[in-house]
């Protein structure tokens, strides 16, 4: 436990949370302010900050499978969206990993504003992150 | 390769693409529309339409760390999201399994428009959840 980290607190008991399901490596629990009925949260047991700390996780995997199909099944959603933010610009506001599972039953919880462009120099690019593979 | 699936095509070299990375069981690429320089999706060889179709394929996991580092490290990044939508309702755009890397640098990228209210009713619906969970 990381002293001071919301979310380590609510694995440990000491913040109370309402409790999905939890193993010896991850728990699920509901969003304190949900985007729409059913939003919960997955995170590893285990304090990272964020998804780069995070390597060797691969429970998380099915644990983002199990949660979001038992969202999606408790309440008749009709899609669900996975979300994982990294740093404070990206959106992060609590510092331990954590995915949102949150259901969408007819598109009007969430707008997603993508201001998106034609991709352009794309070989480039592609080399540049293909070279910080490892 | 399943007929008519524009990533299936991109697996398999029939539509042209920028990739990153490939092993034998996942590959990503630059989005042709990106949302910010570097903006890459991470998808399974295999043919899946969503995250409810995907149990066991935890190698995803590492794929994600491993493009999520890259992808950071190649442009100096300072976060990044990743987010990966099931169904039209979502945002799913198209219909095999993939997940977004978003690099945010001042995060003028994305607007994340969430309309969040505090949780009510958390005791039963954690327990609707829990009743799925299987």
């Amino acid at each position: 436990m990381t002293q001071d980290c919301v979310f380590c607190k609510i694995i440990d008991g000491e913040i109370p949370s309402h409790k999905v399901y939890e193993t010896e490596k991850w728990v699920a629990f509901l969003d304190a302010e949900p985007v729409s009925k059913g939003h919960t949260l997955v995170i590893p047991k285990q304090h990272v900050e964020n998804i780069h700390e995070s390597e060797g996780m691969d429970f998380m995997w099915d644990a983002l499978v199990k949660t979001a199909d038992a969202v999606k099944e408790a309440f008749d959603a009709k899609g669900i969206n996975i979300d994982q933010n990294n740093g404070e610009v990206a959106g992060q506001e609590v510092f331990h990993m954590h995915f949102h599972v949150t259901p969408r039953y007819d598109g009007s919880e969430i707008e997603l504003d993508y201001d998106r462009e034609d991709l352009e120099n794309g070989e480039q690019i592609a080399q540049n992150i293909q070279e910080k593979m490892t």
